[in-house]
Formats: C-alpha cells, structure tokens, sequence
C-alpha cells in the first residue's frame, strides 16, 4: 500500500463520476482571508409575500396567477432557457464552428407556500411531498419521446445566483445530453461494463466501511463527502439500490430520502449558522433511450461556503485555466459535518 | 447550409478546444434581474499602500521584505498551493480511490511598483515589462525538468477571488497536466495529426474572414469572442503563427501582444465603466514533454460580469450539474466590445 499521506502532501484525487481530478492542498488551510466578504442573508422574511412570484394568489411575470396552493406548486419558468417548439437543427463548418439547436422545457417548482421556510426547517411530511412531486414530474416529462435528460435542481441562497428567496428548485429537460451527464454515462458504463455492478454501488459500500467521509446513513440512502469533493463542503446522497433514476423510488425510499434530505440540510444550515448556500440536483439515468443498468441515481450539494458564512471559496483562475482546487481535506469536512447538530439552530 | 438561426433559436455550440458543448438562449436576455447585486470596486486607491504585502519595500507574510522594485517583482507565493519537495506517490484503491501527489511551484507576479494601477492603466513600456518577465519566468521554469505544465494568470477584482487590489498575477507549475489542459491537447493534437496545421491558425483565419467575432487585430495577434464563449464576455488572445509557448515570442510579438493586451483590457474597463474583473490566463504546450506541433498558444479571458458593473452571471445550478449556459450571444458581446473606447474611460 502506498504511504501518500492525504492529509500533508498536496495531491490529486480522481473523480470517478467524470474522470476528472482535483488538486488537494490540505497544508494550505492556514492561509489567513483578506479578500472579499459575502453580505449575510437576511434572516426575517414573512410568511407570505405579496411582491414574491412564487407565493400563493400572486401574479407572475406572464400575467399568470398563481393558485392558493397547500403544499407545492409547478409551472413553466417564464423565462425558459430551453423552449419546447424548437426544431432540429445542425451546423458544422469544417469541424471548427459546431452548433446545434436544442429543445427542452424549463420548470419552476416552489417547495412550500410559505415564503419564510427553506428545506430544513420543512417538516419531514412537506420535504416527502416535495419529493412525490419531483417524482410525478420526472414520470411525465419522461413520456415526452424528445425528451432524453431531465435535470431536477435548486439554487439556494443569493449567493448562489437565486434571485428569489421563496423556497424553489428547477427542472429543466431536453433533447440532448449535457455534457456533465456525457462524463457521468462513460465513467458509469465502464465499470459496469467490466464488474457488471454500479461504480456508486461498489463505492458506497466501500465507504460505509471506511467510515470517514460518512455524514448520514439510513436503510436506503447515504449522504457522504465524495473522496474526490472540490468545494469545501461538497456532499453526494447516494441511494443504497441501484436505482436508475427517482422514477424507481417506492415509498419507503422517498420517506427515507425525505429524512435523509432534513438530516444534511440541518448539517449544513447549522455549520455556520446561517442559512446554507449551495446548488443542488439529481444526477439520473437518460430517458427514452432504453435499459441504464449502469446508472445509480445520486445528488450532489455544491455548496460556496469556506470558513464561515461570509467568506467563500473562488472557483477562478488556475481552477478555470487548469484544475478544481481545495484546502481543507473531504475528510475534515466531513468530521465537521457529522459534528453539527440535527436540530436546526433557529428550532431552539 | 443549414438554417440555424444564432440570434434566435436557443442552441448548444461546441467548445473545439474542450470538446465541451456551451448553451446558448438568445430569446433569454430580456429576463429581468432581482437577485444578488455586487458592490462596486472602490476607486480611489494611493499610489503606495503601507499595508500591501506586494507593494515596494514593505514586509510580507513570511517576513522578508520585498525590494524596492521599479518594474515588475516575482517571489515564491507564501501560501503556495503546491511545493517544491513533495515526492511522488500513487495510490489506486479498487479503482474507485484514486490519488497521486502533485509537486510544484507558485509564484506571485507584481505588474508593476503603482499600487493603483491595473494592467490598462499602465503605458505598453510597462505591460511590455511584464510580458518579458512572463516569458524569463516561463524559460527558467522550464528548466526545471519535473516541471510539466507552467500555468500564467491573473485574478483581477475581489468579485474574482483575488484578495489584494495591488495589480499581480500568479504563475503555478507542476510535474502534472491539470484537466483542462488535458482536454486542449486532445482536441489540438486530433486536429493536427489530421490536417499537420494546428487548429487555432486554421480558427483564427476564418473568424477573420468572417469579421463578426473579431474585437482587434494587429500584426501579430487576434482578440476575439470564441464562438463557444460560456461567459457573457469571455474572450481569448491568439497568436497569428503557431507558437507553442510564450518561450516563442520574438521582440516585435511582445511590442504586440502589449498592444493588443491594452486595448482589450481597455475596451472591458470602458464596457461598465469599471475596472473590469476577470480570470484570465495563458494555455500553452507542456514542457519537458518534447515537441508539441500541435499546439498554439492562446490567453483566455473569462469576466463575471452580464449586464453591469454590479450584475454579474451566475455560472450554478443547471451550469455545474449539467452544461455551461448563456443569454446573450457571443456576436452580440463582440460587437459591444468592439464599440467600446479604445481610451480609457479614467483618462478623460
Ligand atoms: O492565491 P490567492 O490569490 O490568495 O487566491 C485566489 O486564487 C487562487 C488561484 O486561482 C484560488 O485557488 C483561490 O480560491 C483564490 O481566492
Ligand atoms: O433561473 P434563475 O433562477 O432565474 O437563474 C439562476 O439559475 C439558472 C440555472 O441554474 C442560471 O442559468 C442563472 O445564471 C442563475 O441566475
């Protein structure tokens, strides 16, 4: 067995979802921060909003008036970046100049009516029913034949590029796949390939033993620090199954992710003490395009936050020209993570 | 020739140094903006900053005191992300734990003694200084044999991570490829064992024919908006010959590429009317690695901003879970830069 000392030497880790690497320069956490401060999010927000577009009874951008809905509500973003009624088309001039159109439908979906929540302070019951709808979604807009890859995420947090604090996510789905999905389908299908089992199978089971960068574990799921994490508090929730995509969750696995979901959330709302940035999404088989025994379903939290809630990690310069790069190791914030509370710091 | 519509219809194009897709929603700039607003740069620096660990003759983090340098001043980072002594060492774990230590070196450069300047405030004479040092820098670096790939960038603005105003860039070298560089010698080297020309010369000739991407041009050099470009104004600097590195660069092509550096950063200065930020840096050929015909060197430029000094593009979310997006297209952001003063707006 190799010495290489992870917590001393800087090195770097593999990605096995994508192949790619990270740099990991755990000597370097002392560097004292003079850069620039985030402001904190304001914390006193109503119950309800009237100039918000996603509270209930309100009018949105296309005129539109929102239901008085109880639990969640969906609809088509105003401001699509994809639109269902492109058509296809290709251009390629001498290999240098590339395009082609792309068709897809983008969806708002707000988590609850209450524009003064977010995630963790949802009750376990409202979180299970945010997951039934992003369920229902993904069932349907998998019966649309053009459709070959849904992305379900959230942005939370203005830090994050959310440009309304009402808690919502997005779905955007479309006709080709996105090149981060291109890396995760090689990877995935190699391994399997070659072992006949899910990369994230042998993988979760491999960490459920080593115990280290484990935060959460239930009788379906597991939420971790990946090995090869480049933002400082980078999580995957990884289902124990191999489940293709949330279209095969049965209720127990939904009541379980709920937990799941509540339990990391609370972490990371708790580990600063603010209400925790990040973007998060589902990274899932491709639709309509046949049998993926090679895909295990899982989401990633990529949260900005660095040393507390107002000092961030910039992704920027060598990271853009050349390579993701971190100071602390996954398996500090990993022991950071599990040390935090379950119980949400405002619910005391 | 196909019908696409680049101003109409949303589409993705094909980044032909990565291989990577970007997507592009022409219809999507109108999308109005509530969220995270930046604060604006303060404006009024002095000349010298006693506090300023990069400014003539004051002290630094480690303790030495720099000299009281009149061009330009390069020191080994104090907190450098990779070092010079670390042994190399692998480790494989069932290929699903993937590591190996990464050696290094990380160097600050100091453009210039003025702590108030940036780089389109200062005269050619002194931008031409720091492209001398850049190359000097790059030639003895290379020299050090374990020395695989030099990295040359700058952070330019808080919004951008960089921590100190006073007018600096960095310069990483390691005994490793980092990914993105990976991924251009894929694409360079496919290019060139087809057609024996690099594909940058053959890119760079028809965007000139074309015109409508082309921000300036002089004997030596190109600046434009890739067709790929991912950031609102994202850009790039090509060499006219194949050069495979900065080492290439003979007098009258440094006397150029100050030029052309100049009025670019003036014209990204004179767009909002700010002192533009921005991650920007060179890609270049390994060295120590043999001859690399396939390779032509390029400096890309990649700006946060989207609409104004203080609205800037959120690269999240969909971005980082699925495929690079854009609103306004790259035509549209050259021909802004290209109406752009050619004097900077300070100057007036
Ligand atoms: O080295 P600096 O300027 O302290 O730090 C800045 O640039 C580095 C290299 O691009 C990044 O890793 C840091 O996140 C950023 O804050
Ligand atoms: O769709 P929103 O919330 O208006 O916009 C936000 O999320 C999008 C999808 O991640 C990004 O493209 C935008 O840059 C970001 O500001």
């Amino acid at each position: 067995q190799s010495t290489l000392n992870f917590g001393d030497s800087p090195h770097t880790r593999v990605n096995i979802l994508t192949g790619e690497k990270v740099l990991v320069s755990p000597h370097r956490s002392k560097r004292p921060w003079q850069g620039q401060v985030e402001d904190l999010p304001g914390d006193n927000r109503p119950e309800y909003d009237p100039q918000c577009y996603l509270c209930p009874t309100n009018k949105r951008a296309d005129g539109d008036i929102n239901p008085d809905y109880k639990e969640s509500f969906v609809f088509v973003n105003d401001f699509s970046a994809l639109l269902k009624d492109t058509s296809q088309q290709e251009f390629n001039e001498d290999e240098l100049f590339v395009a082609e159109t792309e068709r897809g439908i983008c969806k708002v979906i707000a988590f609850t009516p209450r524009h003064d929540l977010t995630l963790p302070e949802m009750d376990q019951a409202a979180i299970k029913s945010v997951i039934d709808l992003w369920q229902k979604e993904f069932v349907e807009l998998s019966k649309v034949d053009w459709i070959k890859y849904i992305q379900i995420f959230e942005n939370k947090g203005a830090i994050m590029g959310c440009s309304n604090p009402h808690p919502h996510g997005q779905i955007w789905s479309q006709n080709h796949l996105p090149v981060e999905i291109q890396k995760e389908c090689v990877q995935q299908q190699q391994y399997f390939n070659k072992y006949q089992r899910t990369i994230l199978s042998d993988y979760v089971k491999a960490e459920l033993r080593k115990e280290e960068r484990i935060i959460d574990e239930n009788d379906s799921f597991v939420s971790l620090v990946p090995f090869w994490a480049a933002w400082p508090y980078e999580t995957m929730i990884v289902s124990k199954r191999s489940i293709q995509n949330i279209a095969g969750f049965d209720e127990k696995e939904k009541t379980d992710f709920a937990a799941i979901l509540k339990l990391l959330t609370t972490r990371y709302d708790n580990l600063f003490k603010t209400s925790f940035p990040y973007s998060a999404g589902m990274h899932q088989a491709p639709v309509n395009d046949g049998d993926h025994p090679e895909w295990h379903w899982h989401m990633h939290f990529y949260p900005p936050l660095l040393r507390s809630a107002t000092v961030k990690k910039f992704m920027v310069g060598y990271e853009m020209l050349a390579n993701p790069q971190r100071d602390i190791t996954p398996e500090v914030a990993a022991e950071q993570l599990r040390n935090c509370s379950t119980v949400h710091y405002k619910a005391k």
